[in-house]
């Protein structure tokens, strides 16, 4: 069995080392030979996912053709599953996570809940005035494609920065998706994974910390009650068999004062399931490999009562990358994952997991490893970590 | 960072799996482009350990050089080392895993418990029926370099088959290494890892079942007792010391009515180490990548009470790869590990790992998917399984 992957950046690099376990060779589409799974892959095709002729070169090498990112051609996609290529998740399904629109569109039509939206496109006028006095300013308002960790998202103050912001997107040609800002107790992400004979599993719920739209830290099971979480988890089995994807999904959700909100999807392995690689008895990155060849799920239980995982950003004054390793190594239970990039301030390098019996002291012991390979610890979330 | 490694094998493709994790980048020098590692590599050096170009093309690639076997150069490696090579395990070490004859001397020179042996030189006659006569019919012959899994590994009943083995082995111009045959209660395997600094781990000893010299099954801590545990995890650290070793080591052992025997070294990731990537808080392949690179050794716990790791073998009517994988990992909690090699009668193609609560029962889970990807399982060890 042989795997494509659209994209080689950290996703892919992940999936290729499942992907060596599991005896299944593995061809990337690369942007540029450095890419981190470029870096970690036999068989590399260099081009973007738009380019058809690299496209074509990366289906007729492979079995199955799966992605590391959603900024793909739809379209293509959809012309080479007509003529044979086996594409999981399909293109049908993965318009959901393409673009923010349609995925407001379907979840509404299946009347789930979501925050109060509106979309408008470059060739409409909207009512952006009449949006913002029903829901109250400021609202939100996101790119309805191209956007990932926090690129893409605005918040307009009030009405002429909304129309600022709109006329920005209709001017790039793209759709602008108007959402009412929702007060947040907590953002939650449930994480599952669907075959194509339809089982479903999922990984239980866990609590983000994002920061400006970049996510970084995930606690399992974090302060989430169990009744919400089951929740979460019911609302992320009816997308997955709404939107019939093939792979992982991640639906990223908002706690409110009213009940779980949806926030966004993403179907493909996501960073909020990274600590599945230690602290589940099977990873997010084996569940998606399984799922998109067609095999039985793996068990996603948990193998420690708490699990943390914390991203590792450069800082701004890196220092060797074997002199950081080496501090982050001697965090004791610290599992280190780095992406193989070079270190820049602000850049997500890796993240480290720890896994044991207090969600407290993981935290902080994943803090500690991520600090020393440079990470700078935001004010937000310093408490109980220094 | 920049590893290379000597060998493409499964040992190689495994540490390529955690060398991705910590963002080394890796070179493998392989004999075939097809070779387990070399389909997982992004940097492939074609050629043998004993290709001075291609060494030369290897070392100046990297910061680093280590292996996958020990079917290597030593004379080519001192010279390489001789120029400012970093080379770990030195060959000034891996001459202990590289010559049996080197390796007995070493350690009787130590005082430690090893079976009665004598060595004889292919310019040598040697007493051989003395040897015979004193330590008692059938004895062992090894050939001092270049056997492994069983391979170069001779039982002779009497006088004239050992005659007719050292001729055949001096033929070849390698030296014969006569040892006592020992009546085994039981082998063992005890996996050490030491740092450059001098820093030494190791993991909880195992017991190992062996059939025709090859390895069938990993028990964790299997039937060991406590005491015989800790003098056999004690003679791999203090042979790690006395060595000099960088790197993983494996010692494996005789259990004997007398006391432990060593029988023989490794100095590389083991066979009898493959349960750690489940069932350890650090695996084999990562203590191994932070040895060799001079990085904080990890934790090497046990993550469950019961651990087995069973070998998987190609049987007589392969299935389809498809097939086999998927009906192993309907196997719940047995994680598959396979080393992209094509499906052949009695090629060892994989392992599986399962970690629990219940020794016996862990085993036979390992036993139910290891059969389900082709393995047959032997009569010997089909108690408690079927």
């Amino acid at each position: 069995m042989t795997l494509g992957i659209v994209g080689a950046g950290q996703l892919a690099r992940m999936l290729l080392e499942d992907a060596s376990a599991l005896g299944v060779d593995c061809v990337v589409l690369a942007e540029f030979p450095d890419d981190g799974a470029a870096k970690a892959c036999a068989n590399v095709i260099l081009g973007s996912p738009g380019d058809e002729a690299a496209m074509r070169s990366l289906v007729s090498a492979c079995d199955v053709v799966t992605f590391d990112h959603e900024l793909v051609d739809l379209a293509l996609l959809a012309r080479l599953e007509a003529e044979g290529a086996v594409i999981r998740p399909s293109p049908t399904s993965l318009v959901l996570a393409v673009d923010k629109a349609a995925m407001r569109r379907a979840l509404a039509d299946a009347g789930l809940p979501i925050p109060a939206f509106s979309i408008i496109a470059p060739e409409d006028e909207g009512d952006v005035a009449g949006f913002g006095t029903s829901q109250g300013w400021p609202i939100v308002i996101k790119a309805a494609r191209g956007g990932y960790d926090g690129r893409g998202v605005f918040v307009a103050e009030d009405l002429p920065s909304a129309r600022t912001i709109i006329a920005d997107l209709h001017e790039q040609g793209i759709t602008a998706l108007l959402e009412s800002m929702v007060p947040i107790r907590a953002e939650l992400a449930a994480l599952v994974a669907r075959r194509p004979t339809g089982e479903v599993v999922s990984w239980p719920v866990v609590e983000t910390a994002q920061l400006d739209g970049v996510c970084r830290e995930v606690l399992v099971p974090g302060a989430i009650d169990p009744t919400t979480a089951a929740a979460a988890a019911a609302l992320a089995t009816e997308i997955a068999e709404l939107s019939g994807v093939e792979g992982v999904m991640a639906v990223e959700l908002f706690d409110t004062e009213d009940g779980l909100l949806i926030n966004e999807l993403a179907m493909r392995p996501h960073n909020s399931g990274h600590w599945t690689q230690d602290g589940s008895t099977t990873s997010q990155f084996e569940n998606h490999l399984r799922a998109v060849l067609d095999l039985p799920l793996g068990d996603t239980g948990t193998t420690a009562d708490a699990v943390a995982s914390v991203n590792v950003f450069g800082g701004d004054s890196p220092r060797g990358a074997h002199e950081a390793l080496s501090a982050a190594l001697s965090v004791g239970g610290a599992h280190v994952h780095l992406y193989g990039k070079t270190d820049r301030p602000g850049r997500k390098l890796g993240h480290v997991n720890v896994v044991g019996h207090n969600g407290e002291e993981v935290r902080a012991v994943a803090w500690r490893a991520a600090a020393a390979l440079g990470t700078p610890v935001p004010d937000e979330l310093s408490e109980g970590v220094r």
